[in-house]
């Protein structure tokens, strides 16, 4: 648990908490979903005013409420609950920054249940559901990712937007390569007026990025070419190209092959932009990309969480002559790569 | 992540971790049911070492240890494992503390399940299963309890030996109110050859506690109360009553009952041990005792970890004079009632 106190002697507690994490998952799900955050938000801060505003059971939400303190996305004084400035930032509904829409897809079955025989999946050494993978044509969990993570990767797009100086508003071709919601070409799209999106997905999910270009007023901009990364044509003489959250999924030998058509795409001193989880070398730091190696692992025939030395090798391998690795505001990083 | 960095500005790092925290049960599940951390305290200390030690492939491992050592529960250099002080004490199949069976129950569909649509429960306040709740008789997951949590009890058995001086070797009645694995009952027996001990559970479960009675060799001065502890009669004259993780499961009214009924059993001077979670009166510290709250509000109709104050009103309410609590070396407290 988040409080818990550090012991000398060796203590059973952390195994115990351990076993009992997914708790955590359905607790901080169960106040998204009841709308908690927004409710204390609102000034509904004791249990029993919680409960009418919630339309649910004081003992509920008291113990709920109680519980999320201890995880440490509430305070509690005399009886009343606040939010923290990470809740108050991302929980509460009429903030801006939003994403409490990301509990449908992690918590979704689809995701949720690949950890349930976990033991099963490293005796494989990989994801017990290989004909249903996730980089399946269509699989509508992406269309569930597409609406539900936006929220989240929309501070990692601006941030993109401004390492690759979007406002400068030269005349792109910009690529992006598994659009997903389609967050991270209409914040290239919205910064710079001169940039035409060309955005690769499954036509079900691209249905979704079309519907956050119209909402972003971009759409007149925005183009899309339906199908497989690894079989469509991409076109050439893209100046900017996204590869974000994609590269995970697969093994280096299919790395490398997607990198090399992008590489072939490019318009002279056009720029790749990955995001990735890119753990230190050690594999184990920091805890958030590190950790997303199991992931991987329960999802994907062989994808990972690459280390920079392994990102380094696959482009270069794939002609790219120059990549630089900077942080994000989040868990993931961006890769900047040349020809 | 246990090793997450804190961040001054709102992030949403711990908010994803935590809708991913049910991975953490998922993996420390699977290290106990592959015993990689017997394996590694048996020298298999690299990847390659521990899939072919574990049967399991060297990807799955790998990805395993590594999230393992982001938990705490590891600790790698240069591509080597080795045990943290918990995992050697706790984990290691050789270690006499080992307490690796606790999966099993924490983790059991019946329990586990309950999780599954928390939203729901906080809706309705309790347990969405009222029919098969935890306390009906001979539910099957109590023998579950009885075979895998009895290694986590018994520490906290050798504090109560200690706390009443069972090495006095007084002539001694004791009963043992649903004595579960019989680990309590059973340590008081070891401590002293003057007492007799009478347990009270289903008798399915019984079956159990009487197997460890023959394993500790006091079967002999073991005898059985089988059925429902509201309904079967104690007997008189008991110089000691164990309460042992029971009483979370009610509401006071039901508590003060059983209360009650205890307080008329006893010989004089007799005492009452009760084993519970008690959190601080702020329901919210320490983090362990205070999060069993929500255990209870997902599988019971109005169970709850009370706060000290909650039991010394139950207790005075039933009869008791003089009600004392101690911390034991795990989560959970005592607190030792004379009438």
């Amino acid at each position: 648990m988040a409080t818990r106190m550090e012991h000398q002697q060796p203590n059973p507690e952390k195994i115990f908490d351990t076993l009992n994490a997914h708790q955590q998952t359905a607790a901080l799900k169960a106040g998204i979903e009841l709308d908690l955050f927004t409710a204390i938000s609102e000034g509904a801060d004791t249990a029993a005013a919680l409960a009418s505003h919630c339309r649910a059971s004081e003992r509920g939400v008291r113990t709920l409420a109680d519980y999320l303190t201890i995880l440490g996305f509430l305070t509690k004084q005399i009886q009343k609950y606040a939010l923290t400035p990470d809740s108050a930032t991302f929980l509460n509904r009429r903030s801006p920054a939003y994403i409490g829409s990301i509990a449908g897809f992690l918590t979704a079955p689809e995701i949720y249940d690949r950890f349930k025989d976990l033991t099963a999946v490293v005796r494989k050494g990989g994801s017990l559901q290989d004909d249903r993978g996730t980089s399946e044509a269509n699989n509508p969990i992406w269309i569930e990712f597409a609406r539900s993570m936006g929220a989240m990767q929309r501070p990692v797009a601006e941030d993109i937007a401004k390492v690759v100086n979007a406002d400068a508003g030269e005349k792109w071709k910009v690529l992006d390569i598994a659009a997903g919601h389609g967050a991270y070409g209409v914040t290239i799209a919205k910064h710079n007026p001169n940039a035409e999106i060309f955005a690769v997905d499954w036509p079900s999910v691209l249905e979704v990025a079309k519907e956050n270009a119209r909402a972003a007023k971009v759409e007149a901009r925005y183009h899309t070419i339906p199908g497989n990364a690894f079989e469509v044509d991409f076109g050439t003489g893209h100046n900017l190209v996204l590869v974000t959250g994609f590269l995970h999924h697969f093994d280096p030998p299919t790395i490398e092959k997607l990198l090399r058509k992008i590489c072939a795409t490019l318009a002279p001193g056009g720029r790749v932009v990955t995001v990735e989880f890119v753990p230190n070398e050690d594999r184990v730091t920091p805890a958030t990309a590190a950790a997303f190696s199991l992931v991987m692992l329960a999802s994907t025939r062989a994808g990972d969480s690459y280390p920079m030395s392994e990102y380094e090798r696959m482009f270069r391998n794939a002609g790219f002559s120059s990549n630089e690795l900077k942080p994000t505001p989040g868990p993931q990083s961006l890769i900047i790569s040349r020809k």
